[in-house]
């Protein structure tokens, strides 16, 4: 099958293509002089370049400068495109010219042979529906290719991301209330400190991921705003005055985001900053996530010689030589995913303050890393949660034996006897190995009864 | 004068300290066991913890726990560590304890002698006003220190940042409207595209500044989520209630800016991600100003072998060894100043992901990559506007000149003749070194009058 | 096919997988747990695995812990894994345990499985060959896959990135020889400087090419160094004395690549400092390239309104709506590619620094990261120089037509008649648009005859 | 004083100075142009400025191109510079020129007065000492300004870094002594794993410095390279053949260090590889000190709810409102300072992979970054030794309760038993809290006997 070829030709002349491949000639160049890597072009992407094509087609046609026909045969093949049908059909790899052009016209070159072969005609024949006088009209891949950036990573945003992030925040909320009377040693430095509850601590995560929500929020209006219609320069030279709102309209009506024309298409095209704000965000959401999942597998260190308090489902055997181990591996894929989202941001901030004039030419490995990004936070956010979060048990007997050994309960003498006589009761109970009340009584700074009176651990977790 | 010392206490004894120093026994133990660079705690933190202690001590007045004589004292000494009078008293580096506990101990013993001495009292004696007793009153480093960050922070970010970016948009949105009418050739992938308006171009760096306004903005409310009331852990053990709120209200007093108490004190003691937020905005500024600056050296390439559509102002000579020769050095400046700020970001991304428990432990590297980065960016802003931008020239003659040689006037074309005859026409025209129009003609695609028609390039500037 | 299924076990108990899969209960397992992105461990590292049990496999069998018919069969099983035959038996994705225990018993139970196939026995009755007891014998993951990460990396640097380097490093050398008697004007902060030749600057990027080539050996040492021996924690229990040795020995013989055993297992296992080094050398290879493609753009830059001192191959239409345009995508790809590297390493350093206590968890996010880093250097280097370099040509016009209008030319005066002077002549003939010559003489400073002796381009391009 | 003011001219013409420097008008442009943050270049690179001013001199008097006695107070005036003793007549920030121009003239403006002023001449005059035509004679900045970048860093490196390091490796490995036979429990993913001594874990560490050792000297041989003798471009234009090697010569007299010329001067003008280079070395410096600081914290938590198995020194009270509490600051400080690094590095990575054709212009803000780590890295290690490693006790009590606790010892009993039988007794007793030989013999696995013979975690931590 892959031996049998059609003809396609482009402005450089005739190149074979697999006659069962809808691409055309500039795919099949892209093939064989991009032979980098094998990352291909995010699906998402290829799905935001489907819907680039529908609403052009449709904008066009509203606008009278397309002919119907050939415009609903356009429309029916971007359809294909959208929903994943010819998915195969979009071969190229990331590492390509820095425009993303060949990738636009794998598009272009798909939804036209497609649409040709709806209508009847020969494929490779460009008649009666061009790639670029028909696909791309009105467009350019200068501007086509940053829009499908922003409504592929809108849409993985708005229904990938908050979505899982929501689900994490509601896991570890619900464990926030779960453990909210469990009155725990704190730990600063990891060095004991004063207490609060576990309750308190799993709040704390919470509001991490809540904050975190906020910020996936917030980089969706720069993400809104669309580059079509600038076409090669950011001037829209060949649109019609008003497409780009009215494209963007369309794409509004597709995908049910309300995106809107970006209000000036020279810094649409020739920066993306948006897409580096964006990153910004998942880098941060990174951090967030880190501290969490690195928080939860220490807590839940040992099980004998660590800390011990929390104790994480066991999904799996641990360890090829150590039977019976057990280790926390979601937390584990969490942390690479982090890591792989803070250097991801390194690749997107470098690219995005290198542009040149009217146009940056890093957008493919932008959209490559931003996509990845969000996707990994996405997954690994729902993973950590059903595989994770949910199954955390408290080891309340162990949690309240840590407490009582603490030194840092003296905290709680600092208003009744002052920093400087509780810290000789501290130091002294650390250097004896003995107990903070017998040190006190002792040193004659207080007694048994105020001790009990004054250090209460659970009137420790408040202010007075 | 060094040669004289005093006795100062803490519990770990007796330390010798300057005597014309107001520090006191903490501060001059981190002097000594961290002998590490030489980078010391930014001034706008030491400033940040002035306000701290004096907000602190008039909520501790308020609340009717703080003896009204000691609490003026307090506040009398606290203001000159605001003003920046006492600043040679912070000597200690970036490099100690990870929660800034030293520094904030710094804070303590400075304005404890100083309120010692301005009550007649005895330096080192802790009487009347004693470091932790009093000065540190319900708060703890851990939430004092994040709250002069977030302090420092947000005052740099109001009065220093967003003025300067508003300063070079200015400078940007002038120069574009200047050259609104200069026709000049677009380039894409470094190569001739259609052309657009000197202006225009100048408008997408103005547009990206005025996201880059918006960007700085939408990092304060979180900056102005304030910590203080957390104490130790989070839980605000030794403080009072209310002290947190009634605390920002004074904040705000003093500042200005509109402070509010952290809803989450865990959060806001054992994370900082609202400081990688900000840093992210910093490195979304500087991918901003690493383009618009490249860009114009670029433009500004030359005397003669470059593309010298712009003069740059010349400020200085340029070559210790070239004579005559001049360099854009704004554009380099601001140049370093970006990839500081870009690698800082990872700096602070990496530390806020690194927390424990109750305590990240970065918290000094943190502010001081932070408080780099927008100083870095406000003073490089300011100095690229005043040195380089208003001073822009544009070389109206060679704009032209290279314009009317461009190929790139044939997407005009299009619209007329079709994607696939246009191309042959300019590859004709580049093959053989001669114009557009003759290669159109010569090839039979057009008459000379309908390429006079067509193709204008004042006409290229906007969609039709 | 896919509906059916066999039984497999663990210590967790029985799991359904697919019937057609050598895979085993723990695989299945962490395909279900880990539902994370769609990024598969690498080719390189699965036939690295391969390479590590049969190596294991013949070190059992010659110190005769191994039945030599179990040991054959794990040989045979595993030079399919070698060789890519069972590479669609390895499912697993990279965000998994931090460990990469998962994918070692992927290897395990793939192997077992083919072994017992080809035994005759049962697939899932883990007899006669026992995934853990026989095909991990004497093996953790904890050493298995640091030594497949170290295997894989050094087989990809000395296979795949050094001959890729070493081509384009020819393909430079050999533009610097055709180059050499183009004198041509000299670039310095953009701006005109004096004078080189064509092959000097092509010499320049074959030389950092060629210390890329050396540093690319320099981090072979570290990674030849194998943890293997080392079983959980570093001690090498369950190992026997002299396994290390004689397993590093049995994977020299297989790969033909100076393996050795690490002579400090702990190390090995506990941290991958090799592996941020190796990825701190792909740095400075993306760093270099990043300015030798970004040069080479800038100077074919035009072909018009440029620099366009050179030209670049043509090899495909460069835009979907500007006809004719060509554009520079190799430096595209290329410069992607690099910025790509540059994040990669900065995940890999996070990962990197983050280990705790004896087993450092990042080691799936650093391998693919490393490999990804090298294979994309080597095919962008292999793909830059067989669609760019080697049909770069020189512009000999406009070359020598840029040169000789340059002010720069001036600084051989300095001298003769010093350089304060010859300020004098560049700054006028700047202001005035004229020669040096005619400046010169006007100032009185210099005589047509002087001045044609002392500035002579030919001459400038070298001491004197 | 500073109102005195002297006129200094350059070839902009006057401009006042203050009276009491020896710097001239570019050093005073350079202040007024670039008011930008408050990092002055650091002490190392003006001091081999110093350096390569002295070493030009002697190469030049040898050449016979520069009068004797000019010479010799250029050399004096210099040897102040190397010396320290003007290091106040450098105020330049690192914020300016991209070739470190400015701070070259600063140097030949310095010089040249001190010169002046020695010779009896008056200051400004530029007689009879010039600064450009004398001091920077057969030099320009663009090679001038990497020379000395190469020179301070290789000092820095071979004076500072390596000493600390093996200060610290000395220390570490002194502890794998002392902890060579306390055999404790092993720790992978956090959980209980196998044992080994605490001197292996401490030998890990000191493996790891020890080849970070091994690294630092690896980037000397690049750094030792000296791009002197390139002049403006690389061709050496000005300067006498042979100069480039003379004056190597001369720098290794100075410094004792083997410095040679750079085989090809457009590499080392253009590109700052080794100086990315050398910064990798300080990011893998940096992840191996994270690693080890941080383990060293976790093992020292508690002192009563942590893992508590070492003691670190107690060298300052660690709250302000926690009376006793003792903190981890040294491996607070440490783990701040690669952070720092690490940050560091991607700011010299972007800089280094953006320089133009025949001059890197980021020189300054990389050799900012790699001085700084450099300097933080040897300090901190040296505090770290000090104050931390060194003082280091093993609670030996601890250790041992944990590790008989630990269920992970069951590993030994693999080969007796098999991993499945194995897997069953660490199950039953985690599951029931009961010990191993108990679980062992409930099971009907193994007999006391077997149990006390087979686990024996003293020889668990070798090979069999």
């Amino acid at each position: 099958m892959a031996d049998k070829v059609r003809i396609e030709t482009d402005s450089f002349g005739p190149v074979e293509v697999p006659a069962d491949r809808y691409w055309g000639a500039q795919t099949q160049r892209s093939l064989q002089n991009f032979r980098i890597g094998g990352e291909r072009m995010p699906a998402p992407l290829v799905r935001a370049l489907g819907i680039v094509k529908k609403a052009a087609a449709q904008t066009n046609m509203a606008l009278g400068v397309l002919d119907a026909k050939i415009g609903a045969a356009i429309v029916d093949a971007a359809e294909e495109v959208i929903d994943g049908t010819l998915i195969d059909h979009f071969p190229l790899v990331v590492w390509q010219t820095g425009s993303g052009t060949q990738t636009n016209m794998n598009a272009n070159e798909v939804i036209s042979n497609r649409a040709i072969e709806l209508l009847g005609g020969e494929m490779g024949s460009k008649k009666p529906v061009h790639p670029n006088d028909h696909v791309n009209m009105g467009q350019s891949s200068n501007d086509t290719f940053p829009t499908a950036m922003h409504v592929a990573a809108a849409e993985q945003v708005h229904h990938e991301l908050i979505p899982a992030l929501e689900q994490l925040h509601a896991a570890l909320d619900a464990k926030a209330r779960e453990f909210a009377d469990i009155v725990k040693i704190g730990r600063t430095h990891l060095q004991d400190a004063t207490p609060l509850t576990l309750g308190q601590e799993f709040g704390g995560y919470a509001q991490q991921v809540a904050y975190g929500i906020e910020r996936a929020k917030s980089c969706l209006p720069a993400l809104l705003r669309l580059a079509q219609g600038g076409t090669a320069v950011g001037t829209g030279l060949n649109a019609r005055k008003g497409f780009d709102a009215a494209f963007a309209a369309e794409v509004e009506k597709i995908t049910g985001l309300p995106f809107v024309t970006a209000p000036n298409k020279f810094e649409a095209l020739a920066a993306h900053d948006s897409v580096v704000e964006a990153s910004g965000v998942m880098n941060t959401l990174a951090c967030s996530l880190m501290k969490i999942a690195n928080d939860i597998r220490l807590l839940g260190s040992g099980p004998r010689c660590g800390i011990g308090e929390i104790s994480l489902p066991e999904n799996e055997p641990g360890s090829s030589i150590m039977p019976g181990k057990v280790n926390p591996t979601q937390s584990e894929a969490m942390t690479m995913v982090c890591a792989q989202v803070m250097g991801n941001h390194v690749t997107i901030s470098q690219a995005g303050a290198t542009g040149h004039f009217e146009l940056n030419v890093f957008k493919p490995v932008m959209i490559y890393n931003l996509l990845q990004s969000i996707r990994l936070i996405a997954d690994a956010c729902r993973s950590f949660t059903e595989n994770c979060v949910v199954g955390i048990e408290a080891n309340r007997e162990r949690i309240d034996r840590l407490m009582h050994e603490s030194l840092m309960l003296v905290t709680a003498l600092n208003p009744h006897i002052g920093y400087d006589n509780a810290a000789k009761i501290a130091k002294k109970a650390h250097k004896e190995g003995t107990t903070l009340m017998r040190a006190g009584i002792e040193l004659g700074l207080l007694t048994e009864e105020q001790f009990r009176q004054w250090v209460r651990p659970e009137d420790m977790v408040g202010p007075r």
